[in-house]
């Protein structure tokens, strides 16, 4: 599957995008509408959740828009019917929510996730269905690069949860033929990124405070490794996930061959920003407890089976991504 | 810990065990009031599960019975206070079920543990927990004998909850200090085993048939090798668990080194019976899709953390079932 062919298959499908208002569905559906996709997107806009109607802004004519919640299944037996391709962001992603709050965690990321996988298989078992899992699943890597043959062994209920979700996915392509796809995202960045608090992930949150003139606070010694995936990458994975049969009935890591440290990754933000401060501050007693040190995936999987490989270098990403919340950060600050 | 400290351990102490009146918590519940525990048994009686009443008959005036689900969190918040000990041995284990009903399934495999967790956290967070989990969530073998690492693939929504259900347990150990133990049965047989339906595994039903004079009939070419672990032992590990400092915020397989062919095992079944017949039938479509071939743990990490092995030999073990049937049938037959 090349790029160019991704225009011939989903020209006219119809598509279905669950957390379609968030940050990954919301650029998957401006990118959907570009490739002449029927598109449908469904959202619950949780307020404290990604989901965010400024994010559709360049299509908000181009594509439905179905305020839901994954949790409704039977909002959801309806909507899965006469759609070719379901992508199924919808998920409670902050790991301190899931602590504080287990049950609605355990409702939206595996409950909810096997409902949609009953509502597919009775009402539409011919459905591909692309799952964004997490990097989270795995916990403290006990090697790296981590593939995905790497044990499972979460350090919050959200990746417990997630394990379920996903797993759940592959079963019903065993045992029913549902054609699903499991790609687990590493940390992504870019343009319609929620950072309207910190619950969320460090990246996010890291540009809101720089591009608001405050210091940003790293924990540790700031040289944690990350990799982190542009955005426009991310889509181009989840787009080939759709299109490539032979990504059936699999789970897949995107990741990054560049790996760069916490404190180089502020470095560089606030080098492209002009301007910007930080410091190195002692974890907090209950942070230390989950921290899980260096994080890289191994990604060979992906390449193989997709043709796929990031192409945006981190200090370009982070460019466009400050570029993006300068001009419209009012739409994210407080939303 | 060696089997005569195990008395010093338990007199006195305060014991809850959930599904207290199935196979292995009525067994489990016998022994330790031999030891001098003060038991409070829970179980919902659910007609289709395996609690009994009569499965508690030798100890019956010397524990407490609390009849009630833990899908009932407020219960189980009482009920879990000014215990030491808890096994957590309640499951939803018909993977048939889980497939027709997989939402009873997550409720009681996942959903209850973490409310029963997240119970002991806020009302009695110094109690031991040994959790009953089952080989089912490795899925098919990709190499024997199957150890702890081995990656986790069920072929079944039973599985699925079952490792968020252990996963809870040792998020809760790392994160809050829950002194969680995981044990991961293979094949459990023995007096008080369910044998009044097939939904639960072949051993029961296997017995039942025998001693209704009714042929047996195996799937495949009956060459699939299982191990099988006898009640007792099965007894002893989960008690060694709960007095064992070492155990905590481990995950063990328990297994046996002597593997036989489901063949060998309906043969020993019917030698010890004294008569018997079978017949091997190709399998059910539907059944061949979640058919794991051979079966075999590793239980070297219990030998080595536990000092545990097991002692009765599958001949022997069976004899002792069978005799108890012949005894007792017409209570679990129909119940």
């Amino acid at each position: 599957m090349t790029i160019s062919n991704l225009e011939k298959y989903f020209r006219n499908k119809s598509v279905l995008i669950t957390g379609g208002l968030g940050f990954i569905g919301s650029n998957l559906a401006i990118k959907l509408v570009e490739l002449g996709a029927k598109v449908t997107l469904v959202d619950s806009l949780i307020p404290a959740y990604g989901g965010n109607m400024f994010n559709i802004e360049p299509v908000k004519d181009l594509v439905a828009i179905n305020v839901a919640d994954v949790r409704d299944s039977h909002g959801m037996n309806y909507l899965v019917r006469s759609q070719d391709i379901m992508f199924n962001m919808a998920g409670q992603v902050s790991h301190i929510d899931s602590m504080e709050d287990p049950y609605t965690d355990l409702a939206i990321n595996t409950q909810s996730q096997l409902s949609i996988l009953e509502a597919c298989r009775h009402n539409n078992p011919g459905i591909k269905i692309v799952f964004a899992s997490t990097r989270q699943i795995y916990g403290k890597p006990q090697y790296l690069p981590v593939d995905e043959k790497h044990p499972l062994q979460p350090t919050d209920v959200n990746g417990i949860n997630k394990i379920a979700g996903e797993q759940y996915h592959i079963l019903y392509h065993n045992v029913y033929g549902i054609k699903s796809v499991v790609l687990r995202l590493t940390n992504t960045y870019g343009p319609r990124l929620l950072v309207k608090h910190n619950r969320q992930g460090f990246l996010g949150w890291f540009i809101r405070l720089l591009l608001e003139g405050k210091e940003i606070n790293i924990f540790g010694d700031g040289k944690q490794l990350r990799d982190l995936n542009y955005i426009d990458d991310v889509v181009e994975a989840l787009l080939l996930c759709g299109a490539e049969k032979k990504a059936e009935g699999q789970i897949m890591n995107l990741g990054d061959s560049v790996y760069l440290s916490l404190e180089e990754i502020v470095k560089t933000m606030i080098r492209v920003n002009g301007s910007g401060k930080y410091r190195l501050i002692p974890f907090p007693r209950e942070l230390k407890k989950i921290d899980i040190g260096h994080y890289y995936s191994d990604f060979k999987k992906a390449k193989k089976i997709l043709g796929w490989a990031p192409k945006v270098l981190p200090k370009e990403g982070l460019a466009r991504t400050i570029e993006y919340y300068k001009k419209y950060g009012t739409q994210y600050y407080w939303k």
